[in-house]
């Protein structure tokens, strides 16, 4: 099978099915009409140009289709563009479906369902495991099918629930190296710390903000939701406040979204494991794609740094 | 009548009723024991030490206390400080009630809960209208005894009353100068902004920080009572989640405890009107206790300046 | 009457008069010229590009000249752009003039005069009124036609006068809501708040900033002109140094421009207040150009936030 | 057996043997020499005045002495303060020893050493696995009876070496998780990241910085003696550079003694597990001195948070 | 002659004439009173206490008197405290003068003067030279007397003048090296930069800041007054709005109280030479009194640092 | 002989030779291929466009190549860019030599050396003079050609010793004036400090950073080089960690990379001087080629600045 377009190096030529991420209409400096794309397979996107475009092509390619493109992959302001000779879309004949074009987690929906099942089960304290089990059951079909972010960290589909679970293996470790940690509230709080993201973005496959994400955030309708979800279950107690503040405190910081900083042992450590999780991800994508001996790009969420990958790893 | 406590100078000799706020037992480097005393008025208060306090002094002089002191107002460390001469618990004959050692707000709770009342019938919006009024309802007691923080502004016997009604006044002109404002949204923001403090601090004469006023804040503890009583209340539709980022953006920046700056135009002048309400509360007071020539003490929440009282300000 | 430029959306034609603010010679990327336009008219103003250009074109088209344009609006990195189809000058029986394109205060010159006429008769402090009339005589006509700024908010002519106005009618409201405010300080800092500008600008129509705008600064500038006119008027007294205080600190912070922060509870009430007027200014222009539901442009001088016109608002 | 200091309410009387951390001379306010003390035991320390105290006290009750005391435990500025009212010598028929005194590592050094060895002789990249031997060989001895700091985690006996081997256990827990870390870089950063304190500090026992620790500092310290190791051992490669930016970059910013952030994925990984083993070891020794329901103090590292025993937790 | 009270060891005996800088009374906690005293000579200064003061100690001892002292030098607080033993008035028959006592700078201010002189009349631009010879005989006196700071750098009489000098020295060395650099601009910014202390302060023996001082600060007043002298000199010209900018940058950061930061090539040196002469002048005084292998104490002015100085240099 | 490319005013045509910095290739939004150069000369550069470029154009037109050029002086996005009208590759007899077109020193590299050997030769502490002359003996050839930075400062051939021997020559000044300096620590500071940078960039001509470079940095590798000195010399004592220190601490402070801020004298005064003769550098160079009345472009090193040249300055 061809290689993925992320892999793709400046003036190779390209000829492969891509699916269209974005197109918008712009005009040339000689007065024509062009389109400008944002193609993408599973491994990453590529900007492209389609110069001279007519009406007719304007109205075929589209957000959400799928075409056979061929053209040179060049540069523009140091990013990589393609340059397109000829596209059409995808036919049936052609056998190849939206699906294998959009990024998904590494391991399947029903493992990761089983994953946070058992996690649940694992819970000793009534009041805790209760209110975490209601939520996976209102919430289980976008819980599965969410990114973790609309950038950054896992944000491809079932992102979110992959992020649960890898979480959830690194606490499973810390609770056996240090046993004071309660893990039943670690757990908790590792399955519901993002639940927030379900009503802050629109939806699944191509998220975007949500009036109430914009104006009240992910953190504090998550506060609010455990609330009417202990209020609707009636259990009283300092598990739902401390859950609460699981949730609020996890990014550590109020620059960060976070009106109180952790102040339960293990709000700090929902918050390190959460940031060690997520930095793995990013890192080990963005190496996964460059040689030994190079840096890769400037990672935004990586406060900007390119990471080196030394030449004696592996390629 | 005898002047308050705030108003005397060193070297001034002091024979009069005071409130013991709080009471601490020391050693002094003698190896004598002595009390180390709060006490207050209805102006302010005052460091105060009793040497060579006997076992009986311990027990009798407590917090809460009413009791007749005569001393010499001294300095320690540049703050005035009470060297006792003579103390004694207050008598029934004495015709001194605690309540007249307590500062209050300058209006009468009736008179109060009327203004708030008012504001609450203008409104046109059905939905913002029936939240503020159950809101109120459901409140009222502590609404109105409640100061509207800890230390800082309005720190007094229904001072959070006072300074809702205080920025109602505020902005009642504004809505006059601005008429693109939208009022109802305005007035339930002033009303609701600080209610979360009911459940974040303990009580109404000597509040302290409540375990969940700790863990979560009267921020997101009121976003999440916004949700709670529009459930209850069944009202949907865009005012709930309005309302809310109105209470959660109040305090302007990430920084100061609001997760979202504010986004609507109300929210931003609902955060200025707050602002200017409470800074001219602690200056007004502030300076009504110096003579013009002359500047007040530090004010830590006013940025640690102390202000100037112009020569040509009348006394 | 056609409805302002402002209010065009993408893919509508546009047919009507516009002035030209800027324009500048490019070469496009098959080596022809272009002219790049900034079009406005009292509303707002658009980018716009005409292909091809011709010598003529280019010294016919300058900053200053009324045009007639059609073209089609479309969109070039996420901003309106107009797509000029044809262009010409406009002509006297056109019976279009300059003054109807550009953006001036919604009242009247005469009317703001007499408003800070008014206001300076209020005043009883004699050193204070003498100071702030002298400026006002002195500076009249500038006073009236000067924006408040060069962008941001009041940068309209008579934006200055406007601004000084308003912020004239918010302190009256105060001063009856807090009579422990002194009338005559604060008016006079309000008037003469931000008078420096006179001199930090070149003119009223199309400021730059002069050299001394650069090197000293409206605050400083106004700061050393206070001390001027005190001189030539013969007047002493600590009202020239609390004045010049007022001015001094009116921006709050050091950061801001102010090296001393307000240390005069005036001086803090004339910051929130200017700070005040200028953000409804900015909020409310740009609200009325959008659609209940949307949310405005990134604002700069509003830390870069988009305001949302909630659904429940009026259009 | 009795408590330890650190488990005393005020109130009590203690009646124990202590170690003098330190004692100074004072002068009280009625002009009588005192000894102020700082005593401890395995548990934690507390301040301690010995009043009227004669010339031969002050010979007697020096640092590293071991005493008997008995007091009554009161408080002063809000921390515990003893009040002696006898102290003497211990003797050899007391069966005390100093030793018992002094908090160590909850891990024996045989132990400790053994796990270290284990991780090197895992390692397979042998120019990674000849610099780390070669460290651990050369410092044994101090590597084995360090503190990790002087205060905050670890700063007790063998600390240095218990924060290694705890971060070498999470650090094979991590690797099994995410198998594109490379372990040999990952444990060598481990094993080698806090080595310069040796040189920065004084001795194990009552360590203080030198001269070389105050101008130099622990980092590039560590840095320098890497270089000098490899050369020693004519290790050449990019290795000794990787393995100089891991020590270099682990306090993961400038502001934090770090003039690189980490660069390599192993660089990032190993300050947050170096900033989570600390953090859990300061998190639970406070926590551990706490009942249900109550807040540790404000504890310094941990930005002056305290945190929260929640009630649902064992004592 | 004896050494300086800056030069004395903890634990040695003090019995020489010092000079009460400030005395205050307190009350022991035996309930007597003490006096507590700043005791100084020209090399530095220390706390004393005098224990069980009678009435007239009260009146006897007050600050300016001159007194000869015998006690120990203790420590308290981690200061250096002197415990008086005895304690009398000086009489003339002793031979001392207050003069004696006070620090000034190591040059006569016939010598400061003419050094101050020599650089005018090196001078070429007549306006820069005409305007700094005007500030120069109008404030002559106040100029060679006033402290250069309240504290931290030449806080000492003639402290300006010989801050001046040594900057004036420093600038002729510089116009060397660097013959781009204007020398009258220069000069004249180096004179003039901190003569707003001369209004900002109240006298030069004891030093307070003025109303003025307070409100407006040293920096806009001087720009302020170059403006009112130039215009008494009737001159214009670029050089006046030059030279306000210099004073008005010299601080190089807003968050310094410069509201520009230097945008003339001279106002970056004039920063960069004002603060190398006032670092210098700080850590040579403090570096006087330390042994080569010892550091200093921490310096406020100096980002809090201890600086060392090295064994390798002389004492 | 013509004026510079940096003197072209736009508008103007030019017609010269100008060696290729560097040259990328482009399509144009015509479809068809461009060359984009930056082209360079003594006294600056500028982007340069070909239109319409041939497969030959692009294989003659390379880095390093030095070619005839004609054209005109445009503008786009507010910098100066040539339209080229005719290039040609230079041939032998057009006698202009690569070396004529990069910027070196003003100074000759034997002067240089000269001075600095000079320098080392006024040492009289022998460690510090052996440990730098054999740092100067070993790097000797890039220490005379590297430049001082990759951009902002001497950032020409031989710019590194340039900048050695004027911060020496400043030095020389101040020890004259302020005698307490040590000359042997500091000018051993000024030779070594930025020794670290030939180990940093690739090379002198058109350097780039090394892997040890973005990993590790000058300031920790230079410190790490002199331990390594000098072990191979057999000096110790307190000069090698002192100097050490001097090169750690001179960029001031840890966010500037600096992991200790300077703790002795000499270290302060070397952060001073370097920062002043980097910045004369810088400033006298941009306004060299700005006239009187007008400001410099915003200078990136010094943040973000524009400085002004008076009018009174001569050109």
């Amino acid at each position: 099978m061809k290689k993925g377009i992320a892999y793709y190096q400046i003036g190779e030529t390209f000829d492969h099915f891509l699916l269209i991420k974005s197109a918008t209409k712009g005009v040339a400096s000689n007065g024509k009409p062009f389109l400008s794309f944002m193609l993408k397979d599973k491994t990453g996107e590529i900007d492209a140009k389609l110069w001279e475009a007519s009406n007719e092509d304007e109205h075929v390619f589209q957000q959400g289709e799928l075409v056979k493109v061929s053209g040179e992959v060049g540069q523009f302001r140091n990013k990589p563009q393609l340059k397109i000779h000829s596209i059409r879309p995808s036919q049936k004949t052609d056998g190849v479906f939206v699906s294998d074009f959009i990024e998904k987690a590494p391991v399947e929906k029903g493992d990761l369902m089983e994953r946070i099942t058992e996690a649940i089960f694992e819970m000793k304290n009534a009041n805790l495991q209760r209110i975490t089990r209601q939520f996976v059951k209102q919430y289980q079909d976008d819980l599965l099918t969410y990114p973790a972010a609309v950038r950054n960290h896992h944000e491809y589909v079932s992102g979110l629930a992959h992020h649960i679970v890898s979480m959830l293996r690194l606490a499973k470790e810390l609770v056996g190296l240090y046993p004071e940690l309660n893990k039943d509230l670690l757990y908790a709080g590792i399955i519901l710390h993002d639940l927030g993201k379900l009503r802050e973005l629109s939806n699944a496959s191509s998220p975007s903000y949500t009036i109430e994400g914009k104006l009240i955030g992910h953190i504090p309708l998550m506060v609010e939701e455990i609330r009417v979800i202990a209020n609707e279950l009636q259990i009283e107690g300092e598990e739902v406040t401390v859950l609460q503040h699981m949730i609020l405190s996890h990014h550590g910081k109020a620059e960060w979204g976070s009106p109180k900083p952790p102040l339960v042992r293990e709000a700090e450590v929902l918050h390190y494991i959460d940031m060690l999780d997520a930095r793995l991800n990013m890192m080990n994508r963005a190496l996964s794609k460059v040689n030994p001996g190079d840096f890769t790009d400037k990672m935004y969420s990586l406060e900007q740094r390119s990471f080196y990958k030394p030449l004696f790893e592996e390629k």
